[in-house]
């Protein structure tokens, strides 16, 4: 079985290690070392890739920082600070310490000293001209995390919010880089939208499109899944890129999608600092109506939602199949428990 | 007086010290915070300006190095790891750990997670269209050096060293970088001879001129210093520079070199290797008559040699006065004293 997930970071990381547990491991680059062809998804066994959102994406001191894409690596190449849940085990934070003592923004940024040699690779790769598909690969050369990551797209596809400038006094708007937002400010602070910025060719013009690989693993999959990660900035972000959320309309794949909401709240990451930002209430209904069903104008074949929590449970949309279950990623073999449950909804 | 000093790496930052010792602290950059103009050498007052060799500058992983620039600026601002000699006080090398775990080349430079937040703000300065010679005084705002430092060149002038290719069994020669040479191979290779590659623009054609401001240093001092670093590949690398020869051959200051020799042998830096290969002896005698005299063909008014050692204080160069006296910069207190020699040579 083909399969294709939608992910963010650290729920889409783990979301994907229950991938890799009930669908084995895929190998990733290909065996050869080469990057990945379109749609190359094996010989008839099962393989797992993930669409990983690039819209945390960011430059800062001059390297270029994928946090998604990093967090899906290092989490599944086994290098990750499991209580942070980003970034490198065993991390040290001299380099950041200096630029601080230099006065070099953003101090904000928790740029590791060991994260540093993944960025400075990338920022080179980058500079030479690599696509990001590639790089990502030769990155994951060394991590082997056992699934095939792929950016969303090669170009740039940064989300800006806009916020109320803390620096002005007369209610002045104002887009900061959702890092800033989310790292800085924790989300805290008077917010207005969410806005795209990028393009093709990084230039801030135009619109990114989605590679052509992520776009044949959405088309030449048997099942997508949408991660149970934020559904804004990080599954909203994806399906903004260009081409997306076409494929996701017309592929023969079904596309099933997990609700991040247990107990009424988002499990992390404050998915409902996000909705609501957006008029969104924090719940599977809303969540679900905001994707939307196939059947009318949306993405969704199937909506797994909680069963902890009554209102979720009984969650209706017209034309969208639901199953409430334990959603809780609590191991590798729980997620691939709640995979089998999305892979039963549509039928497979 | 105005004091400028040609120096290299380690040899020349404690000649710094010393000169910072005897003629007080220069504010670098100057008080208001502005790049040095050109002949900006204070009001009356004492002022040390260096002329610091670039040609062991290089590009590693994406970011540029400068050995020499920082050497002095960490020495003289305090943040020297003063067992090692160069690099940070406090050093960690996570970044390196991991870069070699990737694959990534060079695997042999000690790149350190403090250095790296100096890389990393140059190279975004460097990158941003700053000529290096503001990027220096940006980075010394912080360490507050106490003398001016001046890259020779804002251009690239990299020292590349013709070898016995290690790869090859038919005697092929092959140019590698001068830190490859020196930091890989100990310089314990077969080695033809140096050469500079680089250029105004960084394309490698043509040659790298001195700044305006490096060539008014000389100008306009007083006094010049050749510190007792490298002959050929620091203070030969700064000759080799478009204009510094013609500026030394041409400025009304006196201008003094110090041996690197003491007791028959170069103190640090394998400058023996480097004085072998062009065929020239390790003596006071040689390496003076490598410089010459400036009433010759060459560029010294005074030539201060090792009194510890009767060759080297037999030194006779037509044209040259001598002066023989202790030479080992044990404080910056002997090295002081090392400079009131030169400036008593030379009537000063």
């Amino acid at each position: 079985m083909k399969v294709t997930v939608l992910v963010g970071g650290v729920g889409g990381a783990r979301f994907l290690e229950g991938a890799r547990e009930r669908f084995g491991v895929t190998p990733f680059p290909d065996r050869d070392g080469a990057p990945p062809a379109d749609g190359a998804a094996g010989t008839g066994e099962n393989t797992v890739t993930a669409v990983v959102n690039v819209g945390d994406d960011a430059w800062m001191h001059g390297v270029r920082i994928c946090p998604d894409l990093d967090t899906c690596m290092y989490t599944l190449g086994g290098g990750i600070d499991t209580e942070r849940g980003w970034g490198h085990r065993n991390e040290t934070w001299h380099a950041k310490e200096e630029l601080a003592k230099y006065g070099a923004d953003p101090d904000w940024f928790g740029l590791g000293d060991r994260d540093l040699a993944t960025h400075l690779i990338r920022t080179q790769m980058l500079s030479s001209g690599y696509p990001l598909t590639e790089v990502t690969a030769a990155l994951c050369n060394r991590w082997q995390p056992g699934v095939r990551l792929l950016p969303a797209t090669d170009g740039r596809h940064e989300t800006h919010v806009v916020v109320a400038d803390p620096a002005s006094d007369d209610g002045a708007k104002k887009a900061i880089h959702f890092q800033e937002w989310w790292v800085r400010y924790r989300a805290d602070i008077e917010t207005f939208g969410f806005a795209q910025v990028g393009g093709a060719d990084g230039t801030g013009s135009g619109k990114a499109q989605a590679s052509r690989t992520a776009i044949a693993a959405i088309e030449d999959a048997d099942v997508v899944f949408l991660a149970p990660s934020n559904p804004i900035v990080s599954i909203g972000a994806i399906l903004s890129v260009g081409g997306i959320r076409a494929a996701l309309r017309t592929t023969r794949a079904k596309v099933v999608g997990v609700s991040p909401v247990i107990g009424g709240a988002p499990l992390r990451g404050m998915a409902d600092r996000c909705l609501e930002v957006l008029g969104i209430e924090t719940s599977a209904q809303a969540i679900g109506e905001h994707f939307g069903a196939r059947s009318g104008n949306g993405i969704l074949d199937g909506w797994l939602v909680s069963n902890d929590n009554g209102a979720d449970a009984a969650v209706d949309i017209p034309g969208l199949p639901v199953a409430a279950v334990p959603l809780l990623m609590s191991s590798p073999q729980a997620t691939a428990a709640m995979i089998d449950a999305g892979l039963e909804l549509v039928g497979l």
